[in-house]
């Protein structure tokens, strides 16, 4: 059977080339695949299924928060993205430009969006008057290009699907209290249906975003000790209000200007799932957004009553509201046992005629892979307690790993050498200045990560110029 | 108030002038905003959750149908557009084209997809190998961008909303079977949620799509009696399988062309229920696109118990399930009204001190206008029940109007006439050839609509010619 030589083509093995090893899940577990438009990437259904239960579980959120969607325009003029001087700064250099429409040349270069606040600030100077109006609370679900030279699919490619909330408040406190609560909203996603541990902190001056006058992060670290920033959020102050003049007539019939978040997460979430959980065998994927959360796998399904006793189960599963499959195509049962654990099916119900005579079924839980025998009786709140447990437990190991790979540095000599040994994160000291930071880059090959959110410090002194310490920073690679 | 100001400001009477009208619900509705991206527009979160909800009630139809959704990149290499010449005939010429990458002029110019057959079909050859593979069934939700000259919101503009399926089949009959299966959840959806009467049928060849053997369409009849394609359905045979060498090798051993189908259905469809049901004081919303599908307005709101009661109505009816808006705002009960109309609410439920002391409220359908006193006892089925009986309602004056704006011609005098004093669908006979239906054009300034499934022919000789005929053909008008 051809399906089966899938069987023999082992993945690479993480310890050995982790790289590799990510490249070949993302293709073997069908989330992706390449196209003849370099640097971007297909999204497979079963990719794709995973991040509509991302888009779900966050939207849900969001609403909840009292945000709406919106739709913008994909392109940004030239003269609108030069508005605010940092902001085009930062993003002009890897725009994607339409300088042709039909056959006639454009008066004016469009900028395929990396980013739309330069199109939400146009539109809110247009609908804001009064403190009525305020705030406005405004996401946007789509695609955005940037055009990057190296490309990973998920990680880094020149288009990715992300959501952009995009708000405008009447105060800075506001402002601020909106920067930090969708902040939470991803920390609480991250951590709960994802188990992904992540550190809450502020970006130093140098890794903020064009334009922001803070900038939020959650970070997560990666099963090979690299970060990854898993989401943003950013107070801009009153910077671009006062470049797109947005102003509202507050209730003492003053005109003033607005203050402006922005926030996003995009599919590189998928590949955070991918390095953080993943294993040997392939993805381990959360519950909340495995697109198949239970798989039965029927044993010598040929015989008499199998399969009859599989769709039973099946039908049991369903009812509860689990996202079940039945796999009762001619592939063997080891064949299957290989697939779902590659395509991270959270829990597999193997069912044969021993097994039904008994009553029973084998679940075997894709993160610890221990075989169950449990009664065919209640089977459904069985299952739904793995699901249930499952995500903690991935938090658990997550947080021991983390854990294990963050280490502590007093001086540079130990942080130039415990980055040279290790890959993790550096919690370590920093007066604050550019230059501290520029050094540990060149000496280390680290940045900062993030300022965290009330970091016990390790000393009072910055761990590159002696001088006295500001922050507590977690330094490291990213992706 | 500031915002008491639009009460005042009536919108054009449709009868007046039409297109001022639509013009002015799609901006007073808040449904969209013009940008400074010329040709796009901006989709407000009242217009954006009438889409959402589309496309949840779509999406639900298309998994039911076993349909599965992926994410293909926005650019198409120019190529692998030239790759099926019809195709490319009918679509580079409205592209917009992507020349500069970053600072760096690109080798090859990208358009930005007008539609994604080529992607689809790249993508397929390099995923289908043997029957088993097949059928490929996949969708798309994306935005796509065709540079239009004269743009409308929702109607025609250079970027919009759509969803694209694309699907591979072993056989001919399968393909054609999917083709017509997907044309039937289309008129489906119009006709049963949102209560638009459609004409099913099959485009002639001058006005099928670029590289299809068959074109099916839903048409739809505007208030103004101009014609409007709601969704279409193409069955591609093997044109492009063999432009692209898909191919499966089939239970017989033999390799295979596939044969393939795409459809879709776009934001136009909020442009086409504002013209079929929408009237001098606004939109008027199909409850199963509403975002708010009842509204309650408290009437002497200040008065004691009134906002409690009002409250508790709002918990009652949100707890059915119904998207409930309770607006408790210091704008007059009037201008509320006003207000709700224009946005087109299916049901407005008015609450004041003497309803509650007689344990009654007022219901008004936005649709018939008619003010019901009913009890606030079991008012939750009362509102369920006129929320189910609104949309038969709409479809039923929808297809009313239909029938008195559907003229026969026998001759091409009469169709000439009908043409210049009415505005709605000519059924005529034809006889299958071009000429005619460019004679048509010229002379009546009519369009072929499509050549409608078992319509009664009207006469055996062609409306133009004179010569045997072939089909009975829906000419009009069209959006």
């Amino acid at each position: 059977m051809a399906s089966e030589k899938k069987l023999v083509e082992q993945i690479t093995s993480m310890d050995e080339d982790f790289a590799q090893w990510y490249t070949d899940i993302v293709k073997k577990a069908d989330l992706i695949d390449y196209s003849s438009v370099k640097g971007c990437m297909i999204i497979r259904p079963y990719g794709y299924a995973i991040w509509e239960n991302i888009q779900r579980l966050l939207d849900t959120r969001f609403k909840e928060t009292g945000h709406e969607n919106v739709y913008m325009p994909m392109f940004i003029p030239e003269s609108l993205l030069n508005r605010e001087k940092e902001h085009v700064e930062g993003f002009a250099p890897e725009g994607a430009w339409v300088t042709m429409g039909g056959s006639e040349r454009l008066t004016e270069r469009l900028c395929v969006r990396p980013t739309s606040e330069t199109l939400f600030c146009e539109h809110y100077a247009s609908i804001i008057r009064s403190y009525r109006d305020l705030p406005k609370l405004y996401n946007q679900w789509c695609s955005v290009v940037r055009w990057e030279k190296t490309t990973r699919p998920f990680l880094r490619s020149r288009e990715f699907l992300w959501q952009e909330g995009h708000t405008m408040h009447a105060t800075a406190e506001e402002a601020e209290a909106e920067t930090k609560q969708m902040l939470g909203v991803y920390a609480d996603f991250f951590e709960h249906d994802l188990g992904m541990p992540v550190i809450r902190g502020r970006k130093t001056d140098k890794e903020k975003f064009a334009g922001a006058e803070a900038t939020y992060t959650v970070e997560a670290l990666m099963h090979d000790g690299k970060a990854l920033q898993g989401g943003t959020s950013h107070n801009f102050g009153d910077g671009f209000a006062r470049a797109f003049d947005i102003q509202y007539l507050d209730r003492d019939n003053k005109l003033k200007y607005c203050h402006q978040t922005s926030w996003g997460v995009s599919t590189r979430i998928i590949g955070g799932i991918i390095m953080t959980h993943g294993d040997d065998s392939g993805l381990v994927l959360p519950p909340a957004v495995a697109p198949i959360q239970a798989v039965i796998v029927p044993v010598q399904q040929h015989k008499e009553g199998v399969l009859d006793a599989a769709r039973a189960l099946f039908d049991r599963l369903k009812a509860k509201g689990i996202r079940v499959k039945l796999d009762d195509s001619d592939n063997s049962p080891g064949w299957k046992f290989a697939e779902y654990e590659m395509k991270g099916v959270p829990v597999r119900v193997e069912l044969g005629p021993r097994d039904i005579a008994n009553g029973s079924c084998v679940l075997v839980r894709r993160d610890n892979r221990e075989k169950k025998f449990v009664s065919l009786e209640g089977i459904e709140e069985i299952v739904l307690a793995e699901l249930d447990a499952m995500t903690p437990a991935l938090f658990e190991k997550a947080y021991r790993h983390r854990e294990e790979r963050t280490y502590n540095a007093d001086t540079l000599d130990e942080l130039v050498k415990i980055a040279s040994e290790k890959t993790g994160y550096i919690r370590a000291m920093w007066c604050g200045e550019l230059d501290c930071e520029l050094t540990l880059k060149e000496k280390a090959d680290v940045t900062s990560r993030c300022i965290p959110f009330g970091g016990e410090p390790t000393g009072d002194r910055c761990v590159c110029c002696g001088k006295p310490a500001k922050h507590l920073v977690y330094w490291g690679k990213a992706y």
